[in-house]
């Protein structure tokens, strides 16, 4: 049984239930706004958020039945951001499905975002706990800075990789942070604790999103659920390319900056790119960052005994490297 | 002295600190946020809301130092939402300025009302209060729809009455519903003092929203800071055409129909609908029901024994009235 099956196996019924709860406690008072969401959140979502929640909580030995219901919070605010995202990044196509934006129009997707990212925090807020609600309100702030440092960032090819993490800290990092250290509390863990899954979740963020940036230049098409070469094509500059134009000489370092700046880059620009990447070592670079920051979320958890709870949370960091999609 | 100008005069202290709040709590990390979100907030707003909660606060003897600071709550919320409405309307002035997604492009914009949320939150949670948070959460979740709505409705002939409070409860009354109730809750009143202020900025908050609707027809221009007739041009009917719509005869609603539907709706156009409206009565009607609000509104303050703040609000609640912009 591979990695991802074994995973699969262990946190079935937390899935089931998780999915139980994102449709229980979505209830707008319009139709739209229901599909409109269902449409972002049902279409293949892994629920890593939720799942990161479920597993911090008991891991720090949490007992009780809510942890379900806290955990859809961060499905919800991450589906306002991928709302909002999509329609920022002007992108068409998202897991092999067109883009909420293009079907139901801008003013509706704007509409719903700000109605899922009200609801994660009205959720948040029947814990009783202004710490919880603290978190998420700070986290929240810190994705649009990261969102909106990322569009300043586009189409600039004199990006460092300083800059980069700046805003993959923000963009993605904290939320995934926000949900182990939200799990910690609600299982009333020591401050010790808490600071360990919120430092686990923390470099599993920075990792996960390097991999995604990987998979963009690396997937397979049909497995990623959209084209390789978005995030270039829309001027979006991430590690891979960052460091191979670091390392690059003065000619290939211009060859690369001009099928950059080129609009309407071809499949065979891409390609040319791509090998340029892979012969000055962006994408072992990248790899090898990845590598790092997984290893430390792992490192993490040596403080808690060893249990199954903690078992999965390293599994799922392994895979979060592993993956291919 | 006329009432404006008392109402000034008495508040003067109060928007001082008001404004020294909104520059001091913003705080971004990315200048662009700062430059889009004060854009949009010092632009000739009127700091109703955040006021309307340091009164409501101040009648239930609130004698601390957090409520200017928690006020300015109701403004980043606002602001907020005013940058996504005006994106969903396709508005091109607010009042008198250009609006900020026609200088900054919808993505920042999006992205800077999603931080002003959060932003609003955060500040929010800074009190400790899960009740106040969640009646932020909810009241933004409220607005959100309420938006939502107004759009599903839009060039809709057939809007009733009914769906037009639905939708301005929503997209307007709730918020300064809040303002108030958080006043209320900060002041540390008795449940039944909640309740009259949350009544009160309900009924004002109606009122508001239907002033608003018919400054739309019937304001000057350049007192207003844009153009008579937007809604109309947007598609959106509001009271005056809704009511004039259903007392009109086959023939007069045949004739306001055609020019509603019609996408270059000209001067002479928008002055014909308007004398229709004018003849069957939507402009009285509008502002009669107006006024019976404001009456409950301050009705609703009796309540409380007389003093300079009860005064005060029964004051800005006629003034809400009277305005004419």
């Amino acid at each position: 049984m591979g990695l991802k099956e074994q995973i699969l196996e262990s946190v079935r019924q937390d899935l089931v239930e998780i999915e139980a709860a994102l449709t229980e406690n979505l209830k707008p008072y319009l139709p739209l706004v229901s599909h409109i969401a269902k449409y972002i959140m049902f279409s293949g979502g892994k629920r890593m958020r939720p799942l990161l929640m479920v597993l911090s909580a008991r891991l720090c030995g949490y007992k009780g039945n809510y942890d379900k219901t806290l955990s859809i919070v961060f499905e919800y605010l991450h589906a306002a951001t991928l709302l909002h995202d999509d329609l920022v990044d002007g992108a068409d196509i998202r897991r092999g499905n067109p883009v909420a934006h293009s079907i139901w129009g801008n003013p509706a997707t704007v509409l719903v975002g700000d109605f899922l990212l009200a609801r994660s925090i009205a959720i948040a807020a029947q814990t009783g706990s202004v710490a919880i609600v603290d978190i998420l309100a700070h986290t929240t702030a810190q994705m649009s800075e990261g969102e909106i440092h990322q569009l300043l960032n586009r189409g600039d090819l004199a990006v460092k990789e300083t800059e980069y993490m700046e805003v993959i800290r923000r963009k993605t990092a904290y939320l995934i942070q926000a949900a182990c250290q939200v799990g910690a509390l609600l299982g009333e863990a020591q401050q010790e604790q808490v600071q360990a899954l919120a430092d686990y979740g923390y470099h599993l963020g920075i990792a996960f999103q390097m991999v995604d940036d990987l998979l963009d230049y690396t997937a397979n098409t049909r497995v990623l659920g959209k084209a390789t070469g978005t995030d270039l094509r829309e001027g979006k500059l991430t590690l891979p390319v960052i460091y191979a134009l670091s390392r690059a000489t003065k000619e290939d370092r211009r060859r690369m900056e001009t099928i950059i700046r080129d609009m309407d880059m071809t499949a065979s620009d891409f390609d040319t790119v791509l090998g340029l990447i892979k012969k000055y070592g962006g994408i072992a670079y990248t790899r090898d960052r990845a590598r790092e920051h997984i290893d430390q979320a792992k490192k993490s958890l040596d403080i808690f005994s060893a249990s199954k709870t903690r078992t999965l949370l390293e599994q799922l960091a392994d895979y979060a490297l592993a993956r291919e999609m």
